[in-house]
């Protein structure tokens, strides 16, 4: 062998290794450390079929939170945004919100008066942005919006800006034979409209927030109409029941980052063999922001982490995930 | 080749021509007919991608009614026999009971007055017998009793009056790439006993009605109690909002067999491409039992089948399955 052919040899065998290596690690986003090691662990002993830990395939269950765990949820939930830009888009059907609130500060882009927005508020923005037309309309509005808005800050459409990292757990869980669950307090259709192109996540595996619907027939065709109505509330406790309502199985790893992610995480982990609770705490204003008074950051009424949930945290062995440690990217456009 | 060499060749094709035909048809206990072929027919026409009404797999939704679409459901709905058996399991906990009605009816076994039973009674028995423990505990009283009891007529457990027919309908439509949802107006909880045994359905594929819960902390584990206040009734409108909020998609097949399932096929016919809409007609009552005044039937609450839903049914080219003509066995323990 000639000393070129040696020395091509050579470099194909080390693209070789290098590529074999990447291939090997299932979550090449990830710095090596505490939470990567705890999340391949918890692979391993569920599907390692010769330990006492294994669990059958059909009762692998993921649960992943949305705002804030699978994408980013600053400085306002996505979903908020889409109604404030909803109500601009109606204003010219309703002359009367120029002087009714929550409209008139809306439409005035009065971000101080936004800010202080009661339930009730939100409430009638919802009301008015999310009902009175039929489901299928309802997804073409949003799918509409999610195509042609973009983040203030990144200047990207929303679904860009979805946690690569995540996104690597996610197809990690599944390669093992996990099914991945979305559980969302946010709103169960406008989660439905995006989630399996951007997260692999098909609709009857999304479980949210809803509104009542009714079934009328209308130009001779059956409807489900979106009434202004409350139905279903997928936060705090009711992620727990949300998930024995729509999966009616206990999960096995759940990921949130928020104090309304603490009871599915409670339930998740409280049940027997190997469970993973996961936290994504948000600590890093260069790449994205940071916000949790458990660890000294900022309080925020968006995704709230506070002391307790972290004092919870170390007491039951969730995984804290420091996103400024433990992930070499953010977004999937950083990616090399 | 001497002659005996020729017949047993001769029989040894003979016997594999048959195995052959055997293996080659999905539903062997259909009568070959209308029915049966329309099944084959739709099949063919979805997962045939050299078709206009080609379905990617992952769209391939069917769903199926369970009383009386599945699994016998007279000369009472399974789940309120299981409640009437609980009132009277639980009676030396209420001694008020024996004065105090529905349960003094319940308890004397008095069949005229129970077959006048109002909903607001049903309502009581319910949540006296389906409320008050937590979930886990629920699923274990429910599988206890479907282990146990048995039909007074066929003197089986519930859990083998299944139909034979619709077992290999579901089988075959997953072997084609569906995923098959139940879609009861009985208890979700109470169905997802034993779906996935019987049938083959998941927990998470099981969608019906249910009652709220409540998450609560008891001796330091979370607990999902069980109120005695509906949450959700599965059955007329009710089938297709909840295959719109658990499924999220629409099916292209809908098997039922009364006016409760009106809705649910309409909703799925009504989609673009081949849909399918299937109904039940029980009118064997020497196999089974024969109702439904559409076919001028003796009237039942259990199961109705109005005038009105046959109509319909010719209308829009919905399949009418004659158990009687169709199925050459109703159950599987009468297979050969």
């Amino acid at each position: 062998m000639k000393p070129l052919h040696i020395k091509l040899a050579a470099t194909l065998l080390a693209v070789w290794l290098v590529a074999t290596a990447q291939a090997a690690d299932p979550l090449p986003s990830w710095n090596d450390g505490h939470a990567k090691q705890a999340i391949v662990n918890f692979v391993e002993q569920v599907t390692d079929s010769s330990r006492p830990t294994y669990v059958p395939a059909e009762d692998r269950i993921a649960t992943f939170d949305n705002d804030g765990t699978l994408w980013v949820e600053h400085p306002l939930y996505t979903q908020a945004i889409f109604a404030l830009d909803r109500v601009k888009a109606l204003a010219s059907e309703h002359p009367e919100w120029k002087t009714t609130e929550p409209f008139k500060s809306v439409l005035a882009d009065d971000k101080a008066a936004m800010a202080k927005f009661s339930e009730q508020d939100w409430a009638h923005i919802i009301a008015a942005t999310h009902a009175g037309m039929n489901t299928e309309a309802f997804l073409e509005i949003a799918k509409q919006w999610l195509t042609t808005a973009k983040h203030q800050r990144f200047q990207r459409p929303y679904t860009e800006l979805v946690y690569q990292p995540m996104l690597e757990v996610m197809n990690y869980l599944r390669t093992n034979g996990f099914k991945t669950y979305i559980v969302t307090g946010g709103g169960q259709e406008f989660v439905r409209v995006y989630a399996q192109k951007v997260y692999g996540v098909s609709p009857e595996q999304v479980v949210g927030s809803s509104i009542a619907t009714k079934y009328e027939y209308r130009d001779g065709k059956p409807v489900l109409m979106r009434l202004p109505k409350v139905f279903f509330i997928d936060d705090h406790a009711g992620k727990a029941i949300g998930i024995n309502l729509f999966i009616g199985k206990r999960p096995y790893a759940a990921f949130g980052n928020s104090d309304g992610d603490r009871e599915m995480l409670q339930w998740t982990t409280a049940g027997d063999g190997a469970r993973l609770g996961v936290l994504v705490l948000h600590d890093d204003a260069e790449r994205e922001y940071t916000y949790g008074p458990a660890v000294g950051l900022p309080d925020t009424k968006v995704g709230t982490f506070p002391i307790g949930l972290n004092d919870e945290a170390k007491k039951k062995d969730w995984i804290v995930i420091s996103m400024k440690k433990d992930w070499k990217v953010i977004f999937p456009f950083e990616k090399k």
